[in-house]
């Protein structure tokens, strides 16, 4: 501290009040106890920054659920990139419930967070609002966009297409869907991208042979007991994500059906577990890893000042194994 | 809030005053207040209590690596727990740094958290005093004890023994353990249960039959390997946890080796992967969510007053699989 008082020429008692903010002092004076700290090396850290800004050196990564090793590996890929600058992540899982969510955004802003990343489920879009109020850089993760809010986004056409050839190829003409719930925010992406490119592909999806339900693997299972008892059934089904996938695997040994002799099955996202199940499972993978370091850089860049908002896409890609 | 006044027979700013502490009262009207309050069958809130005390509704969980399911299970717990008093469960993973331990546990201070409960990998034990100095409740989840912190410990030297007594029926007499990493806090107690038990039921442990690796997949296939390439082989490996197990299965598959017929293989916690792999993991379940639910009492009980130390066992159980 004595030393960059001695470089810009003001007392060690002044430095302090520009650190900690805690008594006015002029912009000139603040520049040149920032510059001196600059020409110093030293840099402004992050506690630093906290005790004049008021914020923490926590940022907080909202996720439906934890559980998911998804998000567990989100959660590690953000944290790897922010460890680096001084952040430490803070993972919370609302479990997909709209006031969770938005309790979990009230105490983000409640705490003075440095920044959030964020999964939304059932949240509103104009939800983030709080936070640009507040001067919270926020990131969405998302299919949806929410408002201003920056974006990682899945670009996932091109995979689902392939995916569907895929199915296609094997001579299964009837898909089922495990899709999400009816009342999630902005419905389910990823089964209006399946039913767009459904018929391109020689495919049909009829009306009863898609279930709605939470992405669990108790949902899953019940999902795919639904469409295992249609009048007609499907002959492959294509899950909502992996969880659910393995929870269809739960009903197929149940009732003692094939995968893929049976009925196809393909996940979504490339969990772990995955390539550990049996038999190892067809998907779409979206790369958390990338997906991570994507919104971390986003939230760096608000942090260290961009306003404009910004949307990443991160490109998904269909992954052949043995349940197709 | 005016109800609560007529029935202490203040103002309602009085009230206010009570609640926010922004201006101070006398200790009569405080009493007055309060039993008014629960007169009226309201409770003190976490939001209320925490405008009075400056603390936050975050209660912090603190674990060595958030991509390990068993800590994802037991963040799932512990929500469950307490979010019927209106707490949020935030996690953080150290990466089993004691740095980041340390740096987390700052945080929980600085930030005035509601509480803590951790799974310290490297932590001195002495580190728990200063959230001590600041009031603020904790746990400790571990094999070891972290001085007068409240602990939720295994009892687990029941089900090590009716593992071994497992082994040794296959006629299996060299073991071989992936153990954990030489610098934990408290050493290895697994290991050091196993060591305790094993010759009781007729089996011996080599010292060049025991590697010492992180709790990761990668360090359990190197670990896995080493032992493998042994001058004399183990017939069986117990493995630090079921993701150091699933690091063995690689290793096992690129080796050309079968579980259980060339070798034998023992996982630790029964995360949701054992029993997805193949062959089925036989392992040593220590379960996350008794776990989550005991820390989860432990911290209510210090929210609420109690300030005598508490110990609560879990207890572990041999589960029996088809890698044995």
């Amino acid at each position: 501290m004595s030393d960059v008082a001695r470089v810009a020429g003001v007392s060690s008692a002044t430095v302090s009040y520009v650190l900690s903010g805690k008594r006015p002092v002029t912009e000139e004076t603040r520049r040149s106890v920032e510059s001196a700290i600059e020409q110093l090396g030293f840099s402004l850290n992050p506690v630093a920054r906290s005790l004049r800004t008021g914020k923490s050196t926590m940022v907080a990564l909202v996720v439906p659920d934890i559980a998911n090793p998804f998000y567990a590996l989100l959660a590690r890929s953000i944290q790897d990139e922010l460890r680096g600058r001084g952040y430490h992540v803070l993972v919370s899982s609302t479990g997909a419930r709209r006031d969770e969510e938005e309790a979990l955004l009230h105490e983000v802003v409640h705490q003075r967070f440095a920044g959030v990343v964020m999964t939304p489920f059932r949240l509103a879009t104009d939800a983030f609002d709080v936070l640009r109020s507040a001067g919270i850089p926020a990131v969405v993760s998302a299919d949806v966009s929410f408002g201003d809010v920056d974006l990682v986004t899945p670009d996932a056409d091109g995979a689902v297409r392939e995916t569907l050839a895929h199915v296609a190829a094997t001579g299964r003409r009837r898909i089922g869907v495990l899709a999400g719930p009816l009342d999630a925010t902005g419905g389910d992406p990823r089964l209006e991208r399946i039913r767009e490119h459904a018929a391109g592909a020689g495919l049909r999806i009829d009306r009863e042979h898609v279930v709605h339900g939470e992405h669990t693997r108790e949902a899953g299972a019940e999902g795919f007991e639904r469409l295992m008892r249609a009048r007609t059934r499907p002959e492959a089904v294509l899950c909502g994500n992996d969880i659910t996938a393995v929870g269809a695997m739960d009903t197929a040994e149940r009732l003692g059906l094939d995968i893929p002799g049976d009925v196809s099955l393909v996940g979504h996202d490339d969990i772990e577990f995955a390539s550990l199940v049996r038999p190892r499972l067809t998907t779409i993978r979206y790369p958390a890893r990338e997906v991570g370091r994507a919104a971390a850089g986003l939230l760096l860049e608000q942090i260290d000042g961009r306003t404009r908002r910004r949307t990443v896409r991160v490109a998904a890609a269909f992954v052949a194994r043995a349940s197709v």
